[in-house]
């Protein structure tokens, strides 16, 4: 296990599209050179433990926990969380200087980027206790909360996600989740909460509620539901077997989740991941909570939730040049199989 | 070299999500099984010639070609454009009759997919004669002009895309372009040519034609440039060494290129590709062309160009979730790369 010399990394930028509006964030880690871009067949991850950064994080030169949990099973750590050694969202920007580069903004990538990493080396979500997820999502609302409260200024947005399996971006197999605290609502986010509020207007409803309720009534697509939490394909997904999650009652954040209802999401997100590992055969997947920005006096017409990307095929030109994704195979379809499989 | 019996397709469907208003096709082949989608090792591409469905279409069981050219080295044909044989898009949808299902509409994915297909089994665009990409560039304008002209009334939009490489979701080695005609204007686009007149409605002039020009006095991202068109390293990249080309002349609509600058497009769409092909050692990539819609009596404040997309990394969580893409490397040194290679 090597002891990782943390280098004065170079504090990412944040540029933003004149016409998309979408936002890059340019973070080199050191001077890379183009060797490092070279196409290089797809390979399993590393999965030895010797050579794994999150088995002993601190030893291979990893920050000091901000979070750590213990447990009977576990009695030196079964969860932490730790600063990630070369963040995109760094507190060494500046908030809120923007710098004009000829037509173009842009500003420092300031903020945080953390990892939320659970003991064991190779089980994974899917596969873990129902009381161990339920840890996971605790320690989620727990940072999300603490980043909150430090009524930091500059971060605007909380983003909370988890890439699983090379396909799906992973780096490091050990099961971990990240948190990006970002000093920009996200376009994307942006946009989505103005729909929301839009849908509102028309309608008198929660666009989410309602298509909750359509889908609860035409259960083709449902999967899994307990007294807090719904699954089900979207009727709308932008990938094969897509899963998404949602509160049944109307809530726009995450973070005000009551840790006695973290139990059920835990339970249907645990259920969701399981039945596409057993149908998909261990896909790679990502995931990523989707909630309202951290400004919770605003944005009330926004209802949180979960989306599972599985990851199954790979965007192409249609999809790069157009926006209008490819599904393979139905929602109805989908769910189909996986409700078989329940 | 099996002749395949065409089977009747689903007509595939278009849905429009109620919250982001983008679009997703829904084009299931033939009853898929989720074994299909299981988790596979990416493997090259079959380059066999035996299992080429390109080398020889029409005995491969492929449709009359639309187009077909010839020249001195090829006397059979050099280039041909077939309609694809499962199309995602395709003239046995209805035109404009929109369906509800619940809260949402969705339409019959109405229109044409069409493959642009070259003679040579292995030789790609980057390490293609100048004359043979340009007689590539010829067959996409006039299959464009084409279409374009029988003012079918369904037809909105038009997509011109190349996938090379399996990490760039191409699932045919044999070198080939796709075209797709579309009954809507994609929401992606749509939102850059509002946000073109938007821009120009500030700046009195048109946003690319101020970033070209900026581009021109700064030159740190500049590539190849010659009387009719430029190719840079943008600003605000997408992604690793992605390079757009744009003509120097503002112009909204790329059919409108006259038949004697395609050779200047070839020229610098040859460099860029080739460009990347040498430092970055063939990678897999994926280029599109984007233009204002066939309704050529709006739209005039954008501006036609291509983007191409290295693939040299995978989008996960970060970007999935919040749109944020993350570079590794900066335009700016990317170019200074592939400069040094020029």
């Amino acid at each position: 296990m090597a002891l990782i010399k943390k280098q004065k990394n170079k504090i990412p930028e944040l540029r933003q599209d004149l016409v998309t509006k979408e936002w890059v964030v340019i973070a080199e880690k050191r001077a890379k050179r183009p060797q490092e871009f070279t196409r290089k067949d797809l390979k399993p991850l590393d999965t030895s433990l010797e050579n794994c950064p999150f088995e002993n994080p601190q030893k291979y030169g990893n920050g000091e926990p901000l979070l750590l949990y213990k447990n009977k099973k576990y009695p030196d750590w079964s969860l932490q969380v730790i600063p990630n050694l070369y963040p995109i969202f760094t507190p060494d920007g500046k908030c809120g200087e923007t710098k004009k580069v000829g037509p173009y903004s842009l500003i420092d990538s300031a903020g945080l980027h953390e990892v939320i990493i659970t003991r064991d080396h190779s089980r994974h979500l899917a596969i873990m206790e129902d009381s161990e997820v339920e840890e996971v999502m605790r320690a989620y609302r727990e940072r999300y909360l603490a980043i909150k409260n430090q009524k930091e200024g500059c971060v605007k947005y909380i983003s909370i996600f988890h890439n699983h399996g090379p396909e799906a971006g992973a780096s490091i197999s050990h099961p971990h989740s990240q948190l990006v605290a970002t000093p920009i609502i996200p376009t994307d986010v942006g946009r989505s909460i103005k729909a929301s509020y839009s849908f509102y207007g028309f309608n008198k409803t929660c666009v989410h509620c309602a298509i909750i309720s359509w889908e609860k009534e035409s259960k083709k697509r449902v999967l899994f539901e307990n007294d807090n939490f719904i699954a089900f394909c979207p009727f709308v997904s932008r990938v094969n077997f897509e899963i998404q999650i949602f509160p049944k009652e109307h809530k726009p954040n995450f973070e005000e989740t009551s840790i006695n209802k973290l139990g059920d999401l835990a339970d249907v997100l645990k259920k969701s991941l399981k039945v596409l590992y057993d149908v998909l055969k261990n896909p790679s997947y990502n995931f990523f909570i989707h909630t309202a920005p951290i400004d919770t006096t605003q944005y009330k017409r926004y209802h949180w939730h979960i989306e599972i990307f599985p990851k199954t095929n790979t965007w192409a030109g249609i999809e790069l040049g157009t926006g209008i994704e490819v599904l393979m195979i139905s929602p109805e379809n989908a769910a189909k199989y996986l409700q078989k499989n329940i």
